[in-house]
């Protein structure tokens, strides 16, 4: 069996036909970088241990497409691990494992791929999660896209932990962990070679220790979301709908950075509905928002957290926004393709 | 907002980016055909029940990206379920919830999309598993090929059960379920248009029930796998390798169908290195062989089932087969390529 060339080497359709060569990549590189007590097992799955007394579950999927694969402040080996931490965290829960499938397109350069997974090790080690299990396929050159990575998360939320999006009441406060649009704008702006790369970089992290030490302080809080896909004014838009309630935002105390303002202006785009990949957005009861604001900006990944509106009783559903103006409008769902493979 | 032309329209690009395109196709499809109250919960991710007390959790996860996307006995959309479903079983778990991430290739036609997923439901139904969380992804024409899906299973496994590839000892039977390469050589038989598909068929089915009843009349059980890609010479081989012992088959035990030997004849192909999907293999103690045996032949999944060989001393961990006409040949891992894309 030849070695495999890490410097030179390309994905072969052979590395995903269930051989030797098959064999070689994932111990060479997956189980080499991801190594841990429960991939180690070596058989098709993970047994893991039972979860603590009166926990519930969470799992919850994401398979990340993101063109290109490289960008400031991260690459799809990290956001894969980031995404889906996310969304466990989301759910109130403690994120613990993740399972990780690859579909590499003949001909991407092993090199590359290493990076890439060597990232998502470190992000699981920083994030606490173990890659417990996963999978590699090969499609033919032009039937892919280099990598794309689904990753599963399981996590336990313990007792007495309620979140969802069907909870938001008339009166609840909104809050936000930081700037909104880093991610998409940065992911757009290199795609488009716009110039503003150097100053711009994704916000890609885990948020789960974040969600933790809110969690903690303030118990009776709602809902967690992170802004993804749509950004903030779908996630609203989506919570409105849940719980059938309005939202009313006030858009002179969303942050937003200046050189995100500006390249959003230039490109024709709203930082609302542009996605972020390590913030999110927490709605509470009205007397506990002031502690938890200053929860968040105590945590280094909530320091510019904000109060950014409330919800508010609305037959129709509708998210609206007072503008730094003083004007009113609304923000409806993104209706049109804003920024195709972002995450 | 359009509505859904379910006959004649295709996945755009929009219908994946985060906004009101993507919701109306997750809840016009993915939503309605895979109701459940875990899915319905409609948050990023599900909060699932505490598992039976003393168990352990059981994860897997496979990338699906076969093609063709429909063959003779199924499609991408059964095979999605039935793959992981297996892999979870074949830790002796009983698999209770999946999680389906799809990445669709702009211009797919949303008709086939839409048998595709329900397949799955049905697949999933037949399983007595719940898709609990989902993700849907879109990418450039060129970009993908289709439809892939990876789904994520999760399941518990009782007190007592210890399976794994590592339990092999000299002197244990190795069992398969049924006719080996039915799902390989029907793929390949189609893809290159031989002829023999209207005899030939795909063999995916999920096993769950088939190893729940192996493992209740024989919980000395010590290693259950399916044999998918690289085929029955590459899962003995790999378990041949962790248990660190030696494998003897007898060839003419081994359940072949005769369409399927004609058909690897005429594509040089032997049949024990071509994927299963719907087929098991078993390694127990000799002294339950004879009554496992006869437990999956009372099994309408198990019916063709055949003691095949047995675990050998060997410090060279070979696997080796005495042939028809009473030879002996070494049965190596797969090292070319041989079927891409069978799963």
């Amino acid at each position: 069996m030849a070695r495999i060339d890490w410097n030179k080497g390309r994905v072969e359709m052979i590395h995903g036909s269930g051989g030797r060569a098959m064999q070689q990549l994932i111990s060479e590189l997956f189980a080499a970088e991801f190594s841990n007590d429960y991939l180690n097992q070596g058989n098709d799955g993970a047994v893991l241990p039972q979860p603590p007394a009166n926990s519930r579950l969470v799992m919850a999927t994401d398979a990340h497409v993101i063109s290109p694969l490289f960008f400031p402040g991260g690459d799809i080996g990290c956001l894969s691990v980031h995404g889906t931490v996310n969304d466990v965290a989301m759910n109130g829960a403690v994120p613990l494992y993740l399972s990780a499938a690859f579909v590499l397109e003949e001909g991407y350069p092993l090199a590359d791929l290493k990076r890439i997974v060597q990232s998502m090790a470190t992000a699981a080690k920083d994030a606490g999660v173990a890659i417990v299990t996963g999978d590699t396929k090969v499609v033919e050159q032009g039937k892919g896209d280099g990598v794309f990575i689904t990753t599963t998360g399981l996590g336990y939320v313990a007792e007495g932990i309620e979140l969802s999006g069907a909870n938001a009441k008339p009166g609840d406060k909104i809050l936000v962990s930081g700037f909104m649009g880093d991610h998409g704008v940065t992911i757009l702006s290199m795609r488009e070679s716009l110039g503003f790369e150097s100053e711009l970089q994704s916000d890609t992290q885990a948020l789960h220790d974040l969600t933790a030490a809110m969690l903690e302080a303030v118990p009776t809080l709602k809902c967690l979301r992170d802004p993804t896909r749509g950004g903030l004014a779908n996630t609203l838009n989506e919570i409105a709908h849940q719980s059938g309630v309005g939202v009313h935002l006030q858009e002179a105390q969303i942050p937003v950075k200046p050189v995100v303002a500006s390249a959003c202006e230039f490109l024709g785009l709203d930082p609302l509905y542009v996605a972020n990949e390590g913030k999110l957005l927490a709605i509470c009861p009205a007397g506990q928002a002031e502690q938890l604001l200053a929860v968040m900006r105590a945590h280094p990944k909530g320091a510019d957290a904000a109060i950014v509106g409330e919800i508010t009783e609305d037959p129709n559903h509708f998210v609206q926004m007072t503008t730094k103006f003083g004007g009113r409008r609304m923000v409806d769902w993104l209706n049109g393709e804003q920024l195709p493979r972002i995450c």
